[in-house]
């Protein structure tokens, strides 16, 4: 049987005056926030969720319930730090990461060089093998409304050889 | 050229009072179930999709039209195991699935293991190979207001030798 | 390392009358048409993101820019052969392509066939390794209301031998 796996990852997030924007690990300057229990990193989520799906680990809702105190506020960061150790425990590791942002405003692209540089780190691979894209939805719906943020994440694993 | 093949599927209904919800061939108690010629079963109609797609062999629509009264309130795993059927002529099989519900309520969690065993047994892999997460749109858009569900899968295949 | 990638694409565009309505490099008969800086053709738009983000090259805004009028009106098959030449040099090719188009009406099941046709010549594959789909999101959502149409695609990539 084939030693490679994927996984597909997709996460919402309502936006809210008062709160950060963190997107990719990065705070991002704007006038709303993604409202969450964590720190609300719509990319980050979608990414972790990819991940687990990709070895029927579960879903980020079951390993950071947003019902536990130790999540409150949490940075992303942390939870795909803990998405990649849990992988690498079963003797996986990421080939590639594709990710999309959905949202109206602001422009992310001067921030995605330091989105793959964060996601990268935690994932102990390389810039290349990160990808990060943007687009709107055209004004249409909740996120053209500017009601909310949606992220998009695929993700390929290969098991090592050891 | 590469001996394996990627698919993703997608699929949306609406939910209504008086109708069963099926979800991953898992019959879900609920005051609302999903409206459609079949089951409705938005799940494995994602998961269909995604393996059809894999192979270019159309999609859902074409193989089991919703103008044909065979169809009528059809039990989805017959559609899945059919499609499982399609890829094996084809001399593929699946590596993994990996899929995402989107529903407000009710809480998915406790039926999932279900899901997998139902889905793992119609394609012949493994429980550990079949993957449903679930998470809700946080109150946003036609998902948001529990007017529908929707759900996304993406399937690795490959060619098995003999 | 894998010589594998993958890459998941998702665009969005207002149907508008006064438009023609490009999908998938046809030109599909209906009363709307796709609204955009290029020919808006949604699904080629969805395909050239996911090819982009499987190594990680950007995405389509990034490339095309819709402030740049080299692209103004600009046919997306140009912009389909453009990324198929940018993996090309990176060293890859496209195994297979899955897509998925969400839109209310028409019916695209009859031009699926030479939508096949103008992506495999583009991307210098087989017809058998290119998916179009079609959903409706029943009548759910700027999809449902027929304001506008969404595109899903994933493609698999390959390292040549050279």
């Amino acid at each position: 049987m084939s030693n490679i796996r994927i996984g597909l990852g997709v996460d919402f997030h309502q936006l809210v005056e008062g709160r950060e924007f963190w997107l990719g690990g990065v705070l991002v300057p704007h006038h709303k926030g993604a409202l969450g229990h964590s720190d609300a990193d719509v990319l980050l989520h979608a990414i972790c969720d990819a991940m687990l799906g990709a070895l029927a680990l579960g879903d980020i809702g079951v390993h950071f319930p947003d019902t536990d105190n130790t999540y409150k506020n949490i940075d992303s960061k942390i939870l795909l730090s803990r998405c990649a150790q849990l992988i690498g425990e079963k003797g996986y590791q990421v080939v590639n990461v594709d990710s999309t942002l959905c949202l109206e405003a602001p422009k992310i692209k001067p921030y995605v060089p330091q989105m793959q540089a964060v996601i990268a780190e935690r994932l102990r691979i390389s810039i290349d093998d990160v990808s990060v894209k943007a687009t709107t939805t055209e004004k249409m719906g909740f996120v053209g409304r500017e009601e909310g943020v949606m992220a998009y994440a695929t993700v390929l694993l290969e098991k090592y050889n050891n």
